[in-house]
């Protein structure tokens, strides 16, 4: 029972893992563009044609040979004999306008019709009969979407390591593509170690507590577009712990290990790591707080992250390092959270060299400002200053804390919640 | 074939909807908890019972009265009787320590002895055979988590109309609930109209068009953990448009039609809906930029959107106008998206009294500013505009726009990117 004797810092420790994992994506599937948000492109999806497919006009009015509009305008309006009527979905190039002044009624999105080179917007247009008065000029290709102004036949839509959001697939729709180039999720295994542990929803006995730490993980795994592999909770017995892992090295592509990290009797965790193959066990206690006991280890190339058996540290580890692993693994960059500036309503500090990740609560002040509340709930276990928080504040390891009123950046995690007095003009009062 | 009579701005055309819809939410049903990231808590949900429920251990250490070790040091340490281990998942109280000093040895997690009140921390303990050396006074409860610390009975520990996070999973967890009671997912139904138009994945014959703007809907839909219902893609006839909407208020909350809301020819949507029900059409033409031809409608008390058929003018709609009204309903509220300062490579304009979406690309410079390029294809039916952006930027409808290197805000849509040379040592370059 003693102390971590090696504790590194968040970035030496992120830097240790990249040097030893091997940096890999999985391997290239084919999913339906229904299925495809989310997921992270594993190739280049080149347009098979060009978007759009044909000339089409971008208003509602009349085709035209542009030039034979140049004199036009509200007192000298020119007239043109209309042809007839190009409708969307028809094809185009059916109707011919000549420079000798003709023009064919269109609509939005209709394909123009040849020859001609513009069209006059239905506002600057007085139908008369079988003619038409044009009383503005176009310039060539006015009002036209040009074939392949969208995407070109060739052109890279979307590149390879791209996660993929709504109008990714409206784009891959409009190139008539069913199916994309996805990698396969990546796959996070959980084993869960702990003799007290049980699964919410059975009958609890003294002593026992329920394993919250993993349908956490699971439901954060699975909304990242991960795929979550359960290794299950075993006891605090070496060849369980081992056969799990075992399997989890044979299944996953990341393994994140709960409980037993911190240096107890009972913590083999990392000792059964160590014996599994090399170099194992990198780290073994980081300066940050909460999730001191994290441990990372490589064992095969991939990396198995020991986390603390108390959600919150697990949770903040996860964030720290679970995630900007593996989006190196898959080549990806996610969109920054959003943040904003506050000020504290009381002072935090954090141990020297520690690197503390503060649960906050963020409140929008009548002024505009926003008021930070470091939550007094912050034990690693505490669930609550999480469901309670909509906010967190880093301090650095260099920085002793923040002042009272001092105006600090913090990341939010949900919403900045109105007073009641909004809630309640918001309909939110109302229910079925 | 005129234009649009009555534009409204962005938020009066919000405040019109609000104002005619009637704001109930779904029903409650019950999911377990791997189903329940991202749905919307129906009711409070309060704590079945203590968490902790018991007192236990917060570090590894010894149990003690804290009165018995008042006057240990360094020098002078306290010897105690060890009486045994309090293992993790043992039942609490089978051991007592009384004031005669007695000390029962623990770990994190394990249940507090009964008559215990507080734990020294391992390292200012020296273990000598049968006995312990305490070398500091403990306070009473120190290094103690308390029963009902996280949540106490009858607490509310989620309430209603909180969209769930994985921590919030995890609270659920600890409390042993393996259902949630959730609204039933908003169904968000879709139709589009429109001649020309062709599912994705078919053949196309001239002059047709893929359909992406659906799909598109949809896959944003079901991100937003709501279902989506396809009512087809249905010809301009009056009737099929009128039977696909009739279906669509019989099962869905919300309609979004795509097409058919200009004011061309065949645009049928609008006076169908007219026909269907009171108030009908409330707004039809909206101050903005893209998605000028938007429409909102109330029938039977439910949003009706008649958006765009361009996909880039039904997306900004669907964010300005669909997000807020089905935020409305569940009396949700989302955190905010990330925003950036920085400095515009060159003049954006809007019309006056226009509130544009411009849609830029933000990069980041050496010196850490970040640069905001607005891209130079603009059209509504542009979705390269979209695929290439990561930001977008909104002129208000009292500004002309923004003058070449001043600072704007930027709300971001993707990641910012890096350069060629970071990817590369980011290791996207490597595959396997």
């Amino acid at each position: 029972m003693t102390g971590f004797s090696l504790l590194v810092e968040v970035d030496e420790a992120l830097e240790v893992v990249k040097s030893n994992i091997s940096i890999a994506p999985p391997e290239v599937e084919f999913v339906t563009l229904e299925e495809a948000v989310g997921r992270v492109t594993g190739r280049d999806v080149v347009a098979p044609f060009d978007v759009p497919s044909f000339d089409r006009s971008a208003v509602d009015g009349y085709a035209v040979q542009a030039s034979t509009t140049t004199s036009a305008s509200s007192i000298n309006p020119i007239e043109l004999e209309v042809l007839g009527t190009s409708h969307a979905g028809s094809a185009p190039g059916e109707m011919i306008v000549t420079e000798n002044g003709e023009a064919i009624e269109l609509y939005t999105g209709s394909p123009l019709p040849r020859n001609a080179d513009a069209v006059v917007m239905a506002e600057f247009c007085k139908r008369n009969g079988k003619n038409v008065n044009v009383t503005k000029p176009v310039a060539p290709w006015q009002n036209v979407s040009r074939k392949g102004e969208d995407f070109q036949l060739g052109e890279i839509v979307v590149p390879r390591g791209r996660q993929l959001h709504g109008w990714h697939v409206g784009a891959l729709a409009s190139l008539n593509l069913s199916h994309v180039p996805v990698y396969r999720k990546l796959r996070v295994a959980i084993l869960s170690t702990g003799s007290e542990l049980r699964e919410y929803g059975q009958e609890l006995r003294p002593g026992q507590v329920v394993n919250s730490t993993k349908p956490m993980l699971k439901s954060i795994i699975k909304q990242r577009s991960f795929e979550a592999v359960d290794l299950g909770t075993v006891p605090d017995d070496n060849t369980e712990i081992r056969n799990a892992l075992t399997r989890g090295l044979a299944s996953a592509d990341i393994i994140l290990t709960t409980g037993g990290s911190s240096l107890g009797e009972k913590d083999l965790v990392p000792d059964v790591i160590n014996e599994m193959g090399k170099p194992g066990l990198l780290v073994h206690g980081v300066r940050m707080r909460p999730g001191k006991p994290t441990g990372i280890a490589v064992v095969q190339g991939k990396p198995v992250f020991v986390l603390s058996g108390y959600p919150v540290a697990a949770l903040v580890a996860f964030e720290v390092f679970v995630e900007p692993i593996s989006d190196l693994i898959l080549g990806i960059k996610r969109p920054p959270r959003a943040k904003i500036l506050g000020h504290l309503t009381r002072r935090v500090t954090t141990p020297v060299g520690v690197k503390s990740y503060v649960r906050v609560k963020v409140t929008r002040e009548p002024n505009g400002n926003f008021k930070v509340d470091p939550l007094r709930l912050t034990g690693s276990g505490i669930l609550s200053s999480m469901t309670k928080a909509n906010g967190i504040l880093i301090i650095p390891e260099g920085t002793e804390g923040f002042d009272e009123e001092e105006q600090v950046e913090v990341m939010l995690i949900d919403a900045i919640e109105a007073s009641n007095k909004e809630r309640g003009l918001s309909g939110n009062s109302k229910t079925r």
